[in-house]
């Protein structure tokens, strides 16, 4: 009966920045001094869209691009060239064998296990050491019996667990995996993330391996003004409507308006990735305008108030504050969450 | 180089229980008494969906769906069947009219605005009153002058703010809407979600419409020992470790050993929907031993507690405690943004 056809325009879009995407990369890369910086793209590239960041940071001179497992490897390797080198950060298991041998893109090797399982097929791999997470990894006491040298290793790497902390951890997996570096060797080393890129020279390594700053993250104040944001949801108004002094609004009268004013329901909520952390502390933008989040975020819906902007009608568009460092602050919602949540019905489109 | 055409098993499964669906529509239709329940199949039924649950509850002789848009329609109206009614909850705005009058489904007419657009095309519809929510619908004094006699109205409806607590406003939200069916009139009237259902039969009207306690929740005690859990997250270990007493574990070493003991890691993490807010305080399980979450949830990757499940090791599964009431208390998350926000990397097979 109906056609499937016919066009129906989204009602919430994610607008994606490729420059500021593209600059942050550049940024990363800069700060990280003779090291090369390589881009995480796993968990399709923190929400954004694996093959739409992978092929941008490609094009800006971008190498290694870091995915969780061999699913998110498959899906852009079609788009890889011979200078694309891809790392499935959480290993191979045995069930990963047929696809992985048969795959560009190489395993982390977490385990004396995996490093048997992967021995045999005498393709590269990247080796993960235990620094003192205690997360994925191979710890330097059990390094000591493997025959490393028989293996194709690119990478050695290790990860930090509090980067974005000036605390004394960072020193001692710095020691740590130094001290691993004596047992097994690769083509590379590599130890930051985003944050620890701001650590300085000592953590740099040969190559870099930046994920939230790339999509506009700051954990630390070194990012202030250089990471740019990348995410900009927009939604579109359904209705406005008047409320009088008193009137309740949206699920458990989380707002009682204290005067006459105007609000505008938007087509966005929870399910979109908009979480319930934002009820009456997030904000949308017209301009300048900044319009409030009022009451609890429903699930498909969000109530803001328009009283600074009474042109506002249904269909009329719009954005999201979401800054990430301010909108995290705002919803309580850690910065990575707020990215990796955004929903299956935002339309992405990169500009 | 690769090829795809080899299958990479999922490292994690998100394990939907259709007895258990199917169950809780009945309950909930019993509990409604003379009147039937719909099912709330918005958000791609709550992230479970939408065709799967459609086909389910359509089949248990379901016959009213709700969805936010046109696109969650056009999704499902393909399996519909002449008994069935598709609403489209957000209503209809000027661009989807092309699609709209195609359309099996019907608007809910949110305002005198979306009335006036949809009453030239003669179709049916839906009409929702404001009775004190202040989100979408018409308000009662808005009603009065609009010409409801020549539309092909089918429900008349409104929506319960706060029907999850006992208080005032769910009698004052009665009174509204009764008040406000004195000036428009449909074939049926409906008033009451999933905790609506539970206030008695003076909000049940004809048509009642479920949506969270389809799929486990429970926001009242009344549905204690009734509703059942459809929801049942699984991962699978990637790695076995020891940890000495003193290590730090995860991001922010969030986690200290207080004594040696084993941890599991899986594959899964918050970009899947398994927030940070399980972190130290979630728990999975194998059979009936209980292993408690340990630190920071990461991205990709959970720690678990394995001292009292020591035959557990790598490609292991184990199961998430995810009772929603229980979940939502670990993690403080609410039990609609535990479900909606379940992720795409989850393989999502029914049983």
């Amino acid at each position: 009966m109906s056609d499937r056809t016919i066009e129906i325009p989204p009602t919430a879009k994610l607008r994606l920045d490729s420059e500021a995407l593209v600059s942050n990369w550049r940024v990363l890369d800069d700060l990280s001094g003779a090291a090369s910086a390589g881009a995480a793209i796993k968990a399709n590239a923190y929400g954004l869209g694996a093959v739409q960041v992978f092929r941008r940071l490609q094009s800006a001179g971008c190498q290694d691009f870091y995915v969780a497992n061999w699913q998110e490897a498959a899906e852009i390797q079609a788009y890889t060239d011979e200078s694309t080198n891809i790392s499935v950060l959480n290993g191979v298991r045995p069930e990963d064998m047929p696809f992985a041998v048969t795959s560009s893109a190489k395993p982390v090797l977490n385990s004396i296990e995996q490093a048997k399982r992967w021995l045999p097929t005498g393709r590269p791999c990247d080796v993960m050491i235990n620094s003192g997470m205690n997360r994925l990894g191979i710890n330097t006491s059990d390094l000591i019996d493997f025959v490393w040298h028989e293996m194709d290793i690119d990478i050695v790497m290790s990860h930090l667990a509090s980067a974005d902390e000036d605390v004394s951890q960072n020193a001692n997996q710095l020691d740590q995996f130094k001290n691993a570096l004596r047992h097994v060797s690769g083509k590379r080393q590599s130890l930051s993330n985003s944050a620890g890129i701001a650590l300085g020279q000592a953590y740099h390594f040969d190559c870099t391996r930046p994920g939230l700053s790339l999509y506009g993250g700051k954990q630390r104040s070194e990012f202030d003004g250089i990471i740019r944001q990348v995410v900009f949801p927009e939604a579109q108004i359904l209705q406005t409507r008047n409320l009088k002094k008193g009137d309740k609004l949206g699920y458990n009268a989380k707002y009682v308006a204290e005067r006459s004013h105007t609000i505008a329901i938007l087509a966005m909520g929870y399910a979109d990735g908009y979480l319930r952390g934002f009820s009456n502390t997030g904000a949308f933008y017209i301009d300048d305008t900044r319009l409030s989040v009022l009451g609890r975020v429903s699930m498909d819906l969000i109530a803001i108030d328009i009283s600074d902007a009474p042109q506002l009608a249904e269909s009329d568009w719009v954005k999201a504050q979401f800054d990430l460092p301010t909108a995290s602050l705002q919803s309580g919602i850690a910065q990575y969450e707020l990215i990796t949540g955004m929903g299956n019905r935002f339309i992405r489109y990169w500009t």
